[in-house]
């Protein structure tokens, strides 16, 4: 008698911790673009905004750590399932971590309110786009549970990480020839950092999904190959 | 009569799983020394062997992973035991990155063994053993399961944090007077930046240790206040 309710529910949790995971990453995903657009018109408030608005992801993070304890009770004799409850306590971790990222980036704006003409300023749209399209493409394959998409999402944060060494030599040059925004330069060597950063978690996911989803690591080389960006 | 050997076999996973995370910390916190060690000594052979070595902290990491998966189904039913193994679980992804963080400083070593006479390095030793310090504080937390240490550790991070921002103030001034050491100075940015990451990543273990022990989320007031290096 008691089980059938336990399984009803259970199936339900699942899929209610599946739609917290993919809010966490809407919620990470609007704050990188709407943190990067702050900067690039200097909208403090608007950063101030997504700083209290992180609040919100710290928030379902903990919610779904609650749903995951009492799913586990549930599923602990079901080793796939298992695998995915547990995959969307650790993805929600990172996403979490995403949207500090985002956070980071917005705290940066006020800094960076004086700062003009700075050019390699105009690369870092496009960045985001393409950080924040990873971002989305890595919690799809945790909706889908598509392991050889996961792979896929793995292999092209090399493409953010190609903004991110472009960006960087072009700051560093930049900074070089105007040692007076130094200051300002620095803080966007951090947040075009924040972006790679970013585009790192969003390839944890995808070995996380890979993980739930096989039962095995995603290998190195599935991966590619480990550079100075990469995760760090 | 299965439930014993059961039991006896999940006490007995339960201490192998903090043995696992204690050696994962032990080897993320070698590996932040010998990387600033490296660098400080410009030592390009130490810096690769941090750098081959910290697949081991990763082998721990799907260890504990495996591990928890498996203990899950025997102490389902038990749920503080439950929330120290799912701690374990997020503490090994933690202790992870502290190692990819680690390294990334190792691969950085090669790229600095030109620079010389760079004053604000002589600062990095001490931010590296403030690191160190903290991270063996919060992974003794966790051995410990020790919720009012692990507050403790939380709010001693903004020893790491005041080393960081003299840090980062330090390096830009020394790049506006040294214009040719620019590519220099922002690698050792983004060196000081990894350790400040460390020593908020091991606020997070702190976090995790607080929840798994007390089944609520330490408060931001607990934690102390969100400062631009905080988390992100």
């Amino acid at each position: 008698m008691a089980t059938v309710p336990n399984i009803r529910s259970a199936d339900f949790d699942l899929a209610e911790l599946r739609r917290l995971v993919a809010e966490m990453g809407g919620l990470a995903e609007a704050a990188i673009d709407d943190a990067v657009a702050a900067l690039t018109h200097r909208d403090t408030e608007s950063a101030a905004a997504i700083v209290k608005a992180d609040q919100r992801i710290d928030a379902l993070e903990a919610e779904v750590e609650r749903r995951v304890v009492r799913l586990i009770g549930l599923r602990a004799d079901q080793p796939d399932e298992l695998r995915e409850i547990l995959a969307a306590l650790k993805i929600a971790g990172v996403v979490e971590r995403m949207g500090d990222y985002a956070k980071n980036i917005a705290k940066r704006v006020p800094l960076l309110v004086e700062a003009r003409g700075i050019e390699p300023l105009a690369i870092l749209p496009a960045m985001a786009r393409a950080t924040s399209e990873i971002v989305h493409a890595a919690l799809d394959t945790f909706a889908a549970r598509d392991a050889e998409a996961a792979v896929r999402v793995a292999q092209s944060d090399a493409r953010v990480d190609d903004f991110y060494n472009s960006l960087f030599r072009a700051l560093l040059t930049y900074m070089m020839e105007n040692p007076h925004n130094i200051t300002a330069s620095a803080h966007l060597l951090f947040i075009a950092k924040n972006l790679e950063r970013i585009g790192d978690h969003a390839t944890n996911v995808a070995e996380m999904v890979y993980f739930a989803a096989t039962g095995e690591q995603m290998g190195e080389r599935t991966r590619g190959i480990d550079t100075l960006t990469d995760g760090n």
